[in-house]
């Protein structure tokens, strides 16, 4: 019994579980109807295991009530973990979900965040397995873990850059808090061509801004990198936002810094770098989503990121983006 | 870029994954060194793959600040989860861990329960392998989502019990709200030797109430039960709660609901359940961990809970426990 609980007769949670249960359904890859102490799974013959989990905190990672829509946030729970999946040139296999609902209008929160966490979900053809409902007076909380799957040879880790590599980012970036960040759309797609068509030695997916998740690659891999600033791809949000509000950062820094993007920067040797924009440009890459694929840069010798401005000047940059601070 | 944070050159939030990275060490299981966007395991060859999660939120799961002990909710966080796999007569085999730390003192908070996680996760040798990390005004919420595994052919479902079956637990009920609720001790070991020696048709894990869990796996299963109320096991904190509270439910009482207790409750062909008995008395169970195991009743065609008396009177039982509650 949990601390400072009343025990109860009601069935509330049990209504709540049993309801979950008719909505999931099931999947072929399960060997025990869903409800049970664990999920049971096949594992993919002849893969690596991925797994992964995100957490988002309401006013954190969300609004808060009742700002939010709850269908967002399960959406961007799962999307989340679906692009770190991406960036390690996976594919999804399972989820589970935590999750802890207000007392008040606890279910109308729980079935919009399961609608938004379904839909999602399909698309990619992840089913939920599992999960933990608590219900408190406190914020909403929704953790989702994920399982995934990637061919040995083939995983896609953030230490492998080598001096030469090209940088490369799909989408366009920045600007996100002014709704994107809640509908994240992962890369699966596009890192699985990728994954087949060439050799990518480091990739990393845009959560807390370029300039930070670079470093961060560019540290694990033992490199330095130049960053074209002009070649940045910047998202109309980023443009928009900075329209707004004059005084504030401009579009640029916003592409670098803002984060929450949940785009790939990828490092690949510079002649599969040019080999894949080619084969995309000639419409010669099967299945190939569209998304668009920018060069900003290359990785060096040595470390930290320099700009590297048209005139062949090199500026230190600040690895700027978003990080939790605590005392 | 999270709702409402403010950009960063602080390395706060890094320097916390460094130093995670620096005591997590490594695992022959892995295939690509942690801190990557997910964890890579190679999965065990001819087994199924368990996969769970549960969420403890501070004033729900554990006391709020300051009466927690950071070091107990990260064991039970871990324990928890363990207890979820021994449940399945699984071994586990990695751990993902989501924490919200509290700005204010959120790093010896975060290293405490670290060192509390660590020091259960080793002794079953589980390896921490990722995890998400948010810093908040909020409440302390940890995440943690375990895969483990298991043989196929001997999986412990909770929809399998038949009528006849036995019904035991392990170790004794009730009161472990007066600290035993954080101190939880998985009973993978009783779980693997059990699995070994006899069949099991039926098992979960009593978190919510010996009663309540019960009823759970009695619906699954098609079943009812009739508990032989003197035979269940009285925890002595439940002896000590009903003492120090004389107009409080009394020692039974307790027992059949509290909770948390996360004993295996288990169902087993009779005279299966009669030689694990006999095994056991023997001495002749081999790494069995000394954990008493009581018959408490058994397994009975329709549905519903019946107590059964001395005397061989059956009344109605209540399948009390505890469920969280929300409108």
């Amino acid at each position: 019994m949990a601390t400072g609980c009343r025990r109860r007769e009601v069935w509330v949670e049990q209504q709540w579980i049993e309801w979950l249960m008719s909505q999931l359904g099931g999947d072929a890859r399960l060997d025990v109807p869903n409800g049970d102490d664990a999920a049971v799974l096949r594992p993919s013959a002849g893969r690596r295991t991925l797994f992964c989990t995100d957490m988002l905190c309401e006013g954190v990672h969300f609004p808060v009530a009742p700002d939010y829509d709850a269908r967002a946030v399960g959406h961007k729970a799962i999307a989340v973990n679906l692009s770190d999946v991406a960036a390690m040139a996976g594919w999804p296999e399972a989820a589970v979900v935590s999750v802890s609902l207000p007392r008040r209008g606890g279910q109308q929160v729980g079935e919009d965040l399961l609608a938004g966490m379904q839909a999602i979900a399909r698309r990619f053809g992840v089913p939920l397995v599992g999960g933990d409902t608590t219900s408190w007076d406190g914020p909403l909380v929704v953790n989702v873990a994920m399982l995934g799957s990637v061919a040995p040879g083939r995983i896609w880790r953030r230490d492998g850059c080598r001096a030469g590599d090209v940088l490369m980012v799909t989408g366009a970036l920045g600007g996100s808090l002014s709704g994107r960040h809640l509908a994240v759309e992962p890369r699966l797609h596009e890192a699985q061509r990728i994954a087949e068509t060439v050799t990518v030695n480091g990739a990393i997916d845009i959560s807390d801004g370029l300039l930070l998740d670079l470093s961060r690659m560019m540290q694990a891999s033992g490199c330095g990198a130049e960053v074209d600033l002009a070649a940045v791809p910047i998202h109309p949000d980023a443009t928009a936002a900075a329209a707004a509000d004059p005084a504030g950062e401009p579009p640029l820094n916003r592409a670098l810094g803002d984060g929450e993007d949940f785009e790939l920067l990828l490092n690949l040797p510079a002649d599969h770098a040019t080999r894949l924009l080619e084969t995309i440009a000639d419409g010669r890459l099967a299945g190939w989503p569209g998304t668009p694929l920018s060069v900003i840069g290359r990785v060096v010798a040595g470390q930290g990121l320099v700009a590297l401005a048209r005139d062949g000047s090199r500026t230190p940059l600040p690895p700027t983006g978003y990080q939790h601070a605590f005392d």
